[in-house]
């Protein structure tokens, strides 16, 4: 009766029996794997009750939290009550590792940024330094991504911890990589965002694209326009204040990962009804019918109100970067109202709906390119596709996929001819759910893998993986979304010689997925398998 | 770039917008629908500060517990932060309920079973007794029914709750409702087993399937045989003792459901391999090649063994019913062990590997036929398809389904053509998620839709529904296996003339799966939505 034959007949080594997972995981590697990782047969022994992070070079806020975040992930409360249990040592042990030096080699930045240093080094009794350990980097978004890596490498050991006497040289191959949550289809808490940022530090995203508003919800709540939220949020508590925004936006800096809103036009704006005269009205046999297209992008007041709107929104989200939307625009509603016949009439573009379009969305990258904050922008793919001019810091967001999977090698190769950055997506639509082992696919596809020049190929800035709303909300989001999205993140971040091979990732990814559990963190299973966290709910 | 294009234009009401959720949810509906319900406009108000239950009939600890239990789920503690705002009353107000008569009127059984009575009656504020309220059963398990019916009645006002003046009739359409969890591709800890225990009774499911152990681990802890666990959980905290059984059984007792084992044999059987000439030796070119097989049927101390073992698994779970499997036993290491071809010769059965199945499955039901406490048992439909004679009283359990949905509609007509009870999962094995709306596939199946006769209908006792384990622990499985749980409920308890409309059910459905989150169970979204507890994770 069960469903999938997945069991095979199983070797038995010895006599010894016990439980058979389907992998078993390895013990302190990290995950996304390193660019260079050298270790020895030897190793330190962490003792929580002695260890601490000395700051030797540059510090500030950023650095001193992560420090104090760190102390408590990598000693969860839990390990005083074990040490009671003497730790173990044997001819390998080399010392103990009471200091891990922590050296940022420049001031530190205020912002997270596209195109940030993330790189650092990590060296644990080495050669050149025995007993010593240390992580350098150059800016402190290296320290944040060396702490994470560091935090991977204790092994529990009776209360203590073993660390294998290793040099670690890390950097990212993408600099930009995305994870995307839909707070419009459902509502999600601010604990749920928290907890996803705090996921994304632990796997080295750095980009969280925040698709706050959409048709079915309009949850953002606007100082300048308040009647958005008033009638376009589910209820007057589902909604994200001035200050929630604020306190997400913090958040992610103190992890250094960006917050990207994105605020999607002209689709996709059902409930941005409230706004008099923002959708256009349909029409049916001449009369209108009660419903509601997109934007109207015949009704000047229109621009006033998004030069408004985007003025505030990029005030609250300090990124250069806010991400326009511009996709799946239906021409129906345009197509029935008569208003619109005359303005394009007046246009010369009678007929040319794409050209409507085109001239909405130009308008809107004027507007917003011409902000206070001389915003860039990310765009849908249908903005390049429609022949739109933008910007040439633009990033292109591939998403379109269906059955065949040449139809996003073939946009990522005509986004980079025509010169313009770009992010795919398409291969890592995470709210596509079915059944069985389904991280291969994710662990599978590669940005850069298209028919392109290199000069191509280095405009592929990184990726994205989507959680798109529709059947997901705070119960079910974080089991959902990890480890799946975990694969997606060590595509972006590790070299491409080292993510080619799933059978390679697999005693890795399962033991990241146990790690994610123990730290609290509900990890769904890819396939029989258990954790140490696994016997009881957490306190 | 959202992934189906879910939302259509919407038409809006006099100019009030607000969010757009698929579906808008009944208020005060029950779910399952109960047989029969007349309700009028008027209502009654039930204040938590004085409302009670008064036992006027028979009584026991089952009832007197469960009535506590109700108080606590109608009126959680934040009900009296919200006694502060007055209530509203219109001309429809009718009276106080401060008395719900809970009138037992006979005594107590002591466990749940195959075919208890489990109907009951509710009057509030009815013609004959206006300003009154009532529960009437003629067991203890159609009061534990009705009391989930009447805390559904209760609509929120104010910190008080209206109930419309209702008269329901109720009684379930079948007398096995099952639902079944896998813990040994996967551990659940006791804390998941008893949530879904609590959903369960929320649903008037009866029957916890309790699919214990298997290939992947042994959780369960055996007095006679504490290898099997030693040697076969995961983990020595991957268990479950007799003290853990021992709760379950009593928590499922409490609620009116009945827990139910299995021990599935020759198959699915890995784990069991602690267990000396137990498992059949596999052997490659007249080696032993260090695996291992089903178990060996050849080896007289098996049947001891089984003995033993099964002695105390009946003396743990009470229910006159055990599940012994028997599905998807694998051949090929029969075919290569030379003892076991000897043993066919001497049986005259050689190369008949389905009738040396059939010798061992005749054996197991012999001993199990045959224990002190003179079990009955479930059997996968493959016990039944290979001829083996089973008692009059088993039921057949069938599962399989594949493209064809012609297979099972065959199965029920054949083994109720064979004169036996059945009970049907083939359609709703709940592990196989899907993108999408994914439950009116559930909803359309109806166990009594093959071709047969009437006397043939009455033979299929039920259904269950079947969460393996693959894919879903304690991080995923409550919101895995509900709401999409909740819709095999209603076509097992609810009237055939009910349940044959998708559209007609979603409105309840989406309030029975708010009301499921607001009692603080993590039940996941079926479509676009909110509900009033979506804004901020549970305490």
């Amino acid at each position: 009766m069960h469903p999938a034959l997945l069991m095979v007949v199983v070797a038995v080594a010895g006599g010894a029996w016990a439980g058979i997972p389907k992998v078993t995981p390895t013990v302190g590697e990290v995950w996304p794997r390193p660019q260079s990782v050298v270790s020895q047969e030897t190793y330190v022994i962490v003792r929580p009750e002695t260890f601490s992070f000395t700051v030797v070079g540059h510090t500030c806020e950023i650095l001193t939290e992560a420090l104090q975040r760190y102390m408590n992930i990598m000693f969860p409360s839990t390990t005083s009550k074990r040490t009671q249990h003497p730790w173990t040592k044997d001819g390998n042990f080399s010392a103990y590792l009471d200091v891990l030096n922590v050296n940022l080699l420049a001031a530190c930045e205020e912002q997270p940024y596209q195109g940030m240093d993330e790189q650092y080094e990590i060296k644990i009794d080495s050669p050149d330094a025995p007993g010593e350990g240390s992580l350098i980097a150059m800016s402190v978004w290296g320290i944040l991504r060396g702490l994470e890596t560091f935090s991977q490498l204790l092994v529990p050991n009776s209360g203590a911890y073993n660390v294998k006497s290793t040099q670690i040289r890390d950097f990212p191959r993408f600099s930009f990589r995305g994870l995307m949550l839909d707070t419009s289809r459902h509502y999600l808490p601010l604990t749920k965002i928290q907890q996803t940022l705090d996921l994304m530090a632990m796997n080295k995203f750095n980009v969280f694209h925040w698709h706050i508003v959409d048709d079915p919800s309009f949850p953002y709540v606007s100082s300048a326009y308040p009647n958005l939220s008033e009638q376009g949020a589910f209820s007057s508590s589902h909604i994200y204040t001035e200050g929630n925004i604020s306190n997400i936006v913090q958040y992610g800096k103190m992890r250094g990962i960006r917050v990207l809103p994105e605020f999607d036009t002209p689709g996709h704006t059902q409930s941005w009804g409230s706004q008099p005269g923002l959708l256009t009205t349909c029409y049916k046999d001449s009369t209108p019918d009660g419903t509601f297209g997109p934007i109207d992008p015949s009704n000047n007041a229109n621009y006033d109100f998004l030069k408004n709107l985007f003025t505030e929104v990029t005030s609250r989200f300090p990124d250069h970067y806010i991400h326009l939307g511009g996709d799946e625009v239906s021409f129906d509603c345009w197509k029935s109202n008569p208003n619109i016949t005359e303005f394009m009439a007046q246009q010369n573009i009678t007929g040319d709906y794409a050209k409507l379009e085109e001239i909405y969305i130009t308008k809107l990258i004027d507007i917003v390119s011409n902000l206070p904050t001389k915003n860039g922008y990310l765009v849908w793919q249908e903005v390049f596709d429609n022949g739109v001019e933008i910007a040439e810091d633009t990033l292109v967001h591939i998403w379109k996929n269906g059955n065949a999977p040449l139809i996003f090698k073939e946009e990522l190769k005509k986004v980079t001819e025509a010169g313009y950055n770009t992010i795919l997506s398409s291969c890592w639509y995470l709210n596509y759910i079915s059944y069985g082992v389904d991280w291969y696919k994710y662990y599978e596809c590669d940005p850069q893998d298209f028919d392109g020049t290199d000069a191509q190929k280095q405009l592929v800035v990184g990726g994205e993986a989507c959680m798109w709303g529709e059947y997901v909300d705070r119960t079910n989001l974080i089991p959902r979304t990890w480890p799946r999205a975990s694969v997606v993140a060590e595509k972006l971040w590790s070299s491409k010689d080292h993510t080619n091979d799933t059978s390679s990732a697999s005693p890795r990814l399962e033991e990241h997925r146990c790690r994610l559990l123990d730290r609290g963190y509900d990890a769904e299973p890819i396939w029989p398998s258990f954790c140490a966290s696994d016997v009881s709910d957490p306190a």
